[in-house]
């Protein structure tokens, strides 16, 4: 029975046509029934952006035994919310979004639309996974981020994951050491915009910058782990209560 | 001396023009040197987006004593880097961000632009706090909100906040009973589109649904201290590492 095999969802935020989500799609073949709801462009740092004000159009582009792919006009989030609402006839066992071009180590996991989607499939109780390389060509080299993929997907297919958690996995540029647990590390983005001219001499800003690590000697964070050749699980939460704080805050006369 | 005032930005996710971003302008008066650097135009539901292939502009379009109002083409957040990185020649003593026209309560956090803002802040070590109308209205009296920014903008200003902590704070229609510090209710939007057709008879699906509470007995929610006619307040933490999962998750051979 069809029915009986495992529902993957798979999405991303660099778009359908993007190497990363081919090569994800590819090492999810035989896991189970796979459903590919993607972009049908890149939307880099979308974060959890929804489409408030503007329809979303889906288009059903492809269909083989076990694999059915729709393109989307929306955001990451949008992609997900809409195949769950609307796509597909059963929860997903498993989402998996990505192969991001690019790290979302760190901070970056707020800006991302590749954790963006995890953390939606984590809100409808879908065990979710984000997956990111440490590299950003459109020919990058996904055979180590593929490897993890598959393994840690078969986990999550047999163990699950706790309600309100998904997962962010980075994986470094090469052969890799070795997969570890860590934790967000802190830190942030420095010197984010290049200022230049458009044609009619007016500034513009473009988005650059470098991540300023505040946990160097931490061994146990996101960054340490990828710059020593491992791949780096980060269990992501999606109540962001701080409620270390509640008591203290509490006190305060307001 | 004018560098001695604290420094206080405001950004919302309504746009410059709103009323809600209007009336926390005025409710900070007094209080601080304040630059406004606002988007141009409605980016609700952005979330933490930000542009990463697009260029930013801005625009000086209005300068009194102590008022310092810009314009940008951007998302909240990217409204919020390029302030800090570019406009302004001090780090600001506080951040507030709205008033936003509707509800940012429960899992919505995730999804608004009005928190991305606030939480942009405290990602640059600013203390920083987004403020929610329940009411969605281009015209809604904003009243009891700016009384309440107010009062918890003086307080923030004397004691801060902890270091990755920034407040979520909404607040009811009409009078309040009174301001509670709370937890981010559990649960989701369901029902979220409505189909219809486009013009050429093509289906369409625009955002819409309803907040599903996962804890309607639990009292110490922000949906429950709404629901009950109190502004709530919520300490949200931007390390969103789900720390109780990490020694579970090393065991895990991956």
């Amino acid at each position: 029975m069809s029915n009986s095999k495992p529902l993957i969802l798979i999405t991303n935020d660099d778009g359908y046509h993007a190497k990363g989500i081919v090569s994800l799609t590819e090492a999810m073949k035989g896991l189970g029934e796979i459903v590919v709801f993607a972009p049908d462009s890149p939307r880099s740092g979308m974060s959890n952006a929804i489409s408030t004000s503007n329809p979303l159009r889906a288009r059903l582009i492809h269909q083989e035994e076990g694999l059915t792919l729709y393109i989307c006009n929306g955001t990451p989030v949008d992609c997900v919310k809409l195949a769950l609402n609307e796509f597909v006839d059963r929860k997903p066992d498993l989402l998996v979004s990505g192969i991001n071009h690019g790290s979302n180590a760190g901070i970056s996991v707020l800006y991302s639309g590749t954790m963006g989607a995890a953390i939606e499939g984590c809100v409808f109780e879908v065990p979710s996974i984000g997956f990111s390389l440490c590299d950003f060509m459109p020919d990058a080299d996904f055979t180590a981020t593929t490897e993890v993929a598959r393994s840690l997907a078969i986990k999550v297919l047999e163990e699950g994951l706790p309600k309100g958690v998904c997962l962010n996995v980075n994986v470094p540029v090469g052969k890799i050491k070795g997969v570890k647990v860590t934790t967000q590390t802190q830190g942030k983005w420095v010197n984010e915009y290049h200022r230049s001219k458009d044609g009619a001499g007016r500034d513009v800003f473009w988005m650059t910058g470098n991540f300023e690590n505040w946990e160097e000697e931490n061994e146990n964070n996101d960054e340490w782990a990828l710059a020593n050749g491992y791949a780096a699980i980060v269990p992501v939460k999606i109540d962001m209560t701080a409620y270390d704080f509640v008591p203290e805050l509490q006190k305060w006369e307001i």
